[in-house]
């Protein structure tokens, strides 16, 4: 179902190109000082505009209908609903036809009868997302000042962030000092531009009518010890089950992730230093049998290049039964996953939120 | 909580040295096939006994309380219950002074507060996943025969199984031709022992009192198209959710998972060839939008290296307030990854079958 | 929390006198047609205006903004809003500190530490029963035409519908013929209007600034045997769960009701008489043991009186510390019962559905 | 599903003649006293064995199989298992094929196609409420010594409490004064045997072969104000939903109740008088708008005449096609509402954990 949480619980809704999406937020404590302007820096900075991500233009303004009054959370339920306005639909008529590769359309269509709305993706579309950064801008407000959460990319198409940064400071695009917080449990201090960073890449695949992926991390910090479950609702089980519902996500991992596998027990546990529970190396990403352990939780995401590119594919023609040709006109992204970092501190917020009212 | 499913849910319970650890299925669809041999087929996959794996032997005999009558299922929950009996708890009574590193000693002691039954791993030890096996085992009656859900382990200690398998060919150990259906989307067809595989390497660990972790790919096939959610209960999402519940895991990734993020949009997209949905390539591992496509579910899970390892390591001791040397005596596992593809098979199969009956 | 079901799943938000009230919709099955007038029928009935009821006037028109398409369901979540327009709150800002009797000012103002919004009753208000109404009517097209769901007031303020009918046809204020289609399992049938019927008793509270309660009979027929769960979710279970959300309800009784706890087991039961399940008395409501048995489903609901009255009351005042005189000024139901029995049937249609669609 | 809860949750399982019945509790805070003598009184007073009672003997001992350490729930899900023993089948094996009148017979073969376990009722029994009893044992540990929660018999075939009583004392069979804590708030104190005060209408009803009702009364002090939420989890919705899983409820009512819809509000209404909310009437029962008030939360629930009796019914038998004669051997209850309190009691217990953790 379109709904997540057990005590804060977020419900999405909402179409690319219908009149509006939205999120209904139950469980904000009363008292949480919220208004409309608080949603403004998350949401900014999911906004499209940078270099390698699409032209279509929202203003994105946020409409608070219930659960706020004079400034402060009632303890009813919040709901946020965003018009859609820069809507050019006859782009996406041709897709229940012609399902494109990578896209939602052909489930879509089979799991809904062919009553699916196909604009813009429809429900499936990364609109949604824009709700749940608003939303997410709430659950920070209600983790603050205790807990933090910041995300940060540390690889596009491939080259990694340190790499990326080097070229961009030799080519003079990068000039007061290295971003060195990255990999330091910080990332929220990451001070150059990522498309500037990646420009490279993203100029290749952009004039090559192609598309990039990245990979994620994000950090949270001042977590107590105790979060979480040890069945089934550990925090890494409650993380991925909400980073997954992002479109495009391939994968995920805490700590040392996949390298865990290829290490050795006395490599990869982390020795407890201290009678807070800290640990210097914390290769387990702050998680100890599904339950926060004090130290920064941290894990990485894998999104896939955009699905929708320029240059030619084959897909299936459910008319003419054949396989065909397809050029995907539109405006997109050239890499969504530049877009990535605030919708997944949103949904770690969210989860980081709800466990710790419970 | 302990937890999950909407429509086919499990309830676990129990701990590593207390009276028994067992489940509760609700939503056994009246008249499945079942009895208790029909649990033992997967019980014995998960057995410990195999080289690499801990000396504690366990009967292992599952008790059907309720809910099956004359060998079908009633329609009322079906409650499953394991006595333990090999049980030593002295071994254990140390770690709430001085927490194993890697282990839930620390947060539980604190989530719990002092109050978590510490013997064995109490309610966090990987013992409770035998009444998951179990569950795992009424989910795939469920699903079979349209659907099966198979896992293997394609990695151990960093070398990979092919390299393994030649190497074990070389050696003779292997004698009956290549397991080539790895990676063809037919890995219930793993026909080596994997301790055999990876023999020296479990054999070097278990000499300097270290252990290993792997990586595990599980692959489901017929299953249909439009299971799952676009948000929040993507078919990743739940998966993700089940899974990580397993002790150990430290990242999961389906189809082309971390890989791919360094991909352009043109090689990852799979093209769709056929009206039933059929692709090729399968990259996206069977899902696209959070909703199945009809090809096979695909992804693979990283298991950390065992926690509890002869080899001294350092921890804090909370009686003493410093950081001291610790060497862990008991009976443990080289490499309990070499226990986890049928643990994996499971909760795929707990999920897909709560899915496909919603 | 503010939601409910678990296959079709309504949340509500918003406040009597704030931006707006809505509900979200997730599960509605792809393909169910609907538009904005299918609600209209509905929400007239939900309307105040007649004899009894309260002079706020809203235009009550809902806006649909997701989930349809095309004058169908698409399988997204559907969220309907409705502006509120006709607001007065200078009428309510004293009632923090002196809290009505019989309202929630009192326990709402604990629960949200003064933060809750007072302004006519804000998230308690009867009001957020529009978008119930309105989630019913969608429910309602989910069960069509199988099912049917319809409710009628059978006593105002005491006196019961049949001798407030003969009064009525005495004063020639009913003229043709009886609405003896009451107490037959069919009260979609009730022809005249609730507040001619009972019009002595509402002037004659109206006068002295009182207010009436009633009770509400609901009955739903072709429901299919077979729907609920002897545990906890039986049908009783699910519908008192969902009714006793409606404000101002004091009890829920099906079929017998409290009678049955006076009558013997050979009056009671219900013998079957065919092979259908049907029974030619029905003491048991149309449920045994949880589960639906074929009969029409009926039950009954107490509505108390209106709380906000004109006449003198006594309560505490917060600020000075005593129990003061309170007269309520404002727009109010002489009685709301009036207005309840489209509500009523709107949250039985959500329970019927949601089952029906598990 | 037949589970409850959303922090403090219960899961059930069994069946009346199978192996066993229990119930797993999730979300028992650590450190709570608790051992199986705990549970003994209010299984105790479950029992059957009084006047009026079946005479089916179970020694009723609960097994807690995990959760529990030292005398104090560690944290984890507490399992509780109660083996059956005095089984006698073959009374009931009959009837698959005449459903009995009143009993979930019926709707079981259809639900359940035939599978279910049609022994002693199966997963119907009344059975079941011995694990429920067990875990309102445990649910009154964690309100303890806060809150209490006492039910009591108020009417039993139609004779009210005070008259049952006075008769008793006329014929010596009460001898030590009034039970006059009834209706006071107070029904713990009941001290006369219910079976002893409604002895005349037992002893007749069972020489006739037939059964009695009764209504039970429950009181919960020490509430405190703010438990609940507006929509949909009001008290009254979460009390009654887990009420009408008592298999024999037919209705139930806070407060004034059914008598509400006859009063005007002036009547009806509690006037606050002290800053801690407290009204000398209380006829909302303890609750406004769906949220407790810091009054005694007060309401009573309907049980129907036990459905098995001896003597001759008619219902339709499903191999010949006819409606026929059925008299139903084996030991039943005269009145099931006699054991009724406890149960009562257990689910408001349960409800009140739950809300009293969240």
């Amino acid at each position: 179902m379109n709904a997540f949480g057990r005590k804060f619980r977020i419900s999405v809704f909402g179409e690319s190109h219908g009149a509006a999406v939205g999120a209904v937020l139950d469980g904000v404590p009363a008292g949480t000082e919220l208004d409309e302007q608080d949603l403004e820096r998350d949401l900014i900075r999911r906004k499209s505009g940078a270099f390698g991500t699409t032209r279509r233009k929202e203003e994105d303004r946020p409409q608070i209908l219930s659960g706020v009054l004079g400034g402060h959370a009632t303890g009813a339920p919040l709901a946020i609903v965003f018009r859609n306005r820069d809507v050019r639909s006859s782009d996406y008529t041709l897709f229940k036809e012609v399902p494109r590769p990578g896209h939602a359309d052909f489930v879509a269509g089979v799991k809904w009868h062919d009553f699916n709305d196909p604009r813009g993706g429809g429900h499936f579309s990364g609109r949604l997302t824009l709700p749940v950064v608003a939303a997410g801008a709430v659950a920070k407000k209600i983790l603050s000042p205790k807990m933090t959460v910041s995300a940060c990319l540390v690889s596009v198409g491939g080259v990694g962030r340190a790499e990326a940064l080097a070229r961009a400071m030799e080519r003079g695009a990068a000039s007061d000092g290295p971003d060195e917080n990255i990999g330091s449990g910080d990332p929220s201090q990451c001070r150059f531009s990522d498309s500037e960073l990646w420009r490279p890449e993203l100029e290749s695949a952009l004039a090559e009518g192609d598309s990039l992926g990245g990979v994620c991390e994000c950090t949270a910090t001042g977590v107590p010890v105790g979060l979480g479950e040890p069945f089934f609702d550990s925090v890494e089980s409650l993380i991925s089950h909400a980073v997954f519902s992002i479109p495009g996500v391939r994968g995920i991992e805490f700590g040392d992730g996949f390298r865990a596998a290829s290490m050795r027990g006395s490599e990869h546990n982390d020795p407890i230093v201290s009678a807070d529970g800290r640990s210097p190396r914390n290769g387990a990403g702050g998680v100890n049998g599904g339950i926060t352990n004090g130290n920064p939780l941290v894990f990485r995401v894998a999104f896939k290049p955009t699905s929708s590119i320029r240059k030619l594919q084959h897909t299936y023609n459910f008319t003419s039964g054949k396989v065909e040709d397809l050029e995907i006109p539109g405006r997109h992204d050239v890499c969504f996953a530049l877009r990535s970092p605030v919708i997944v501190e949103a949904m770690t917020a969210l989860v980081l939120a709800d466990l710790s009212l419970l």
